[in-house]
Order: structure tokens, then sequence, then C-alpha cells
């Protein structure tokens, strides 16, 4: 069986969980929890040496790191439905919005660095907030700007089906509600995460959904 | 031609060049200052909605963004030599290991971010390096562990042949060589990229060796 090591509030095991459902593969879950540090135990870095999470590991036993490369192993592994388009500027746009959204913006946001921004840099709540909606901001003003139908956006962020931008794009808005930043001045972002959320593979990929929402 | 637009010292840029110097083909470079802050001015947003560098104008006029995207566009087009293995496993884990770097190492570090720690936290110049030493060491830590023999490593990261993930390291230690970081608890990250570092492919795309270095 395929196991999934993961938070139900993490950005990137939730990308995996939407990657898992469009692609109808049944897996079971582990819960990692993050708050209480269990990322960082050794049971979890045998797994995973970045103690992070996701891994998935697979039904041969091979365990799987960083979670765009979880999904494009997915994609290879079950073509149907493609996470890509099949056409090549198509496909480097696609990877390109999921990139902006993975190394741009979430990297910056995650909970790891939060906490060393507070615990070692002494930043208070107030600037703490303030670097979070700096960083959702500079990333969704690109985001909102790359959207547009000219350059190939449809119902979703590339043409009317959901892609491995869609699964960046959602769990980075639900962050950013989390952290209540102003989504107003991105139509376009709110638009297509709406269109996704329509779907059971984003509902049933939810954090509130998982098992080990608290 | 393709133009790649970057900068010398920008490691994502440095990829491209890398990638572009292994697959063999000739591009033009165009020079974005980031120091004087050219990315951000209109004529770089028009090519590049995020105000960043690299983007890469095809032959065909297509604009690419996103380093990582652009490599596995040069691969799809110019298959020869791979700069990823040919089975699924092995390509998940040259993939996990480039996003190590790329997601969770070099996001935290850009000037960017450097610049806002600085002008916006007021962070002084011991903590804003101390900032970059723990996540160079935080992800080189994991690196070094995940680059073990057993794993599929040999001459470079991923078997005996240059691959993304080789792509993506190089240029980080060269940053992390700029901050003064202490490497000597990675041999292999040091083997490696020594490695790398004989080749003319990587050579020729070391910041010194571009013409707006300064």
């Amino acid at each position: 069986m395929t196991t999934l090591y993961g938070y139900f509030r993490s950005s990137a095991a939730y990308r995996v969980r939407i990657a898992l459902n469009l692609k109808g593969l049944a897996f079971e879950q582990a819960p990692v929890n993050l708050v209480k540090g269990e990322q960082r135990e050794e049971t979890n870095r045998a797994r995973n040496p970045q103690g992070l999470v996701p891994t998935l590991e697979t039904d041969d036993g091979a365990r799987l790191t960083q979670s765009l490369a979880i999904c494009e192993y997915l994609d290879e592994q079950h073509p149907e439905p493609p996470l890509l388009p099949s056409d090549t500027e198509g496909r480097a746009r696609v990877r390109a919005l999921a990139q902006l959204v993975a190394c741009e913006i979430h990297p910056l946001n995650n909970l790891r660095v939060l906490k060393h921004l507070v615990g070692e840099l002494g930043v208070d709540d107030d600037a703490k907030l303030g670097w979070y909606r700096h960083w959702i901001t500079e990333g969704f003003d690109a985001l909102e700007a790359m959207l547009i139908p000219g350059a190939g956006s449809g119902d979703f962020c590339h043409g009317d089906e959901p892609s491995l931008a869609d699964i960046c794009l959602v769990p980075q808005v639900y962050n950013a509600e989390r952290f209540e930043c102003d989504l107003s001045a991105y139509p376009t972002i709110q638009r297509i995460t709406a269109n996704c959320r329509a779907l059971p593979a984003f509902q049933q990929a939810a954090p509130e959904a998982q098992p080990d929402a608290g």
C-alpha cells in the first residue's frame, strides 16, 4: 500500500494528497505532527533526511521526498489524467507557475521559517505577520499577472483541467487565508481556486478533511 | 537566437547556464543587474512578471521563467545528454535533490530576502550571516546524508554523469563559499562539486566567466 507521511496543514503534503486524489490512487496516511516536532525525530529522518514532510512510501518500498518530485513521479507512473500539458512550452509554463509557489512563496512562509524568525531573530508577532503577507503579495501579484487568458489560463491555471500549477496554488491560498491576507486584488487566483475547490479531489485533500486535523 | 536574461551571480541563472552548456546550445546573454534593481523595472517585468531572473527567450520568442522549469524544457527539447535518469524512481530522486536546493535553501538565502531582513526587519550583519549559514547547514546536512552511494550517487549526485541535481548543487556551493560557510562536514558535497568543476560546461557557466562579472 502507498503510504503518505504528512501533516494535515503542511502545504507540501496537501499538494501530494491532491495529486494522489486526481490520479484516483488509494493511499494510507501516517501523520507526522509538525507542531510537536515529530518531523525532526530519528524515525522521520530515517525516511526523510531533511526532517520534513511529505514522504511518499511506494508499494515497492521506495521513499520519495519533495512534493513536486513526488507529483511528477505519480504523473509518470500513472499518466491519466495528466498533471502536465502535452506540449513542451505548456509544460514549462505549468512547472513555472508551480515553482513560483513552491520556490518563491512557500519556502519563506512555512512553519520552520516563521519559528526561526521568532525564536532566533526575535521578531515579534506583528513583524512575523508582515513578513508572511509581504511574500504572499510579491508572489500573488506575479501569479495574478501570469494567469491571464492570453497566456493559456482557462477554468484552471492552464487550460480547463487542473494541473500541477493548481495543485500548488490551492494549498498556498489556504495558507494565505489562514493568515488573513487580503486577496481582493487577485480575482483570477480566487476564481481558479473556487473551480478547484468544486472538485472532490481537492475537497478530499483539504486539511480539515484529514484524519489528523485537530 | 536563444537569449538568457540573467545575472552573473544569480544562482538560478547559473543553473540555466550550466544546463545550456551541458546541452551544447549556443545562447546570448542579456544581463539584468540585480544590485542596481534592474529586475524590478518594467522592461524586465514585461518578460518576467515576478521581476526576477532568469528568463530564457527561445528561438521562437517564447519567454520561460523559473530555472528548474527552464532546465526541464531544455531537457525535453534537446534530450542528449539527459539531465534526468531514464528510470522513474531515479528521476524522482534527482528532482528531489534539485528541489532540496531550489525549494529549501536558495529561496531563503537569495539577495531579495537578505535585503528584506536588513531593510524591513532591521537585522544586523551578524544576524544576517547567521541566518544564511543556518539554512546552508540545515540543507547541506540533509543533502550530504542523501548523497550516499547506496542511494545512487557516484561521481555525481546521481550516478556518474551530471544531472539536474548537480546543476543546482554547484551554484549553491559557490554561494556558500562566498558567505564563508564551513563546508568541512560535507566531504561528498565537496567531492561531487570538484568533479563538476572539472567539466567545461560548469567552468564556462561560473559567475566569474560571465560578461557582466564586475
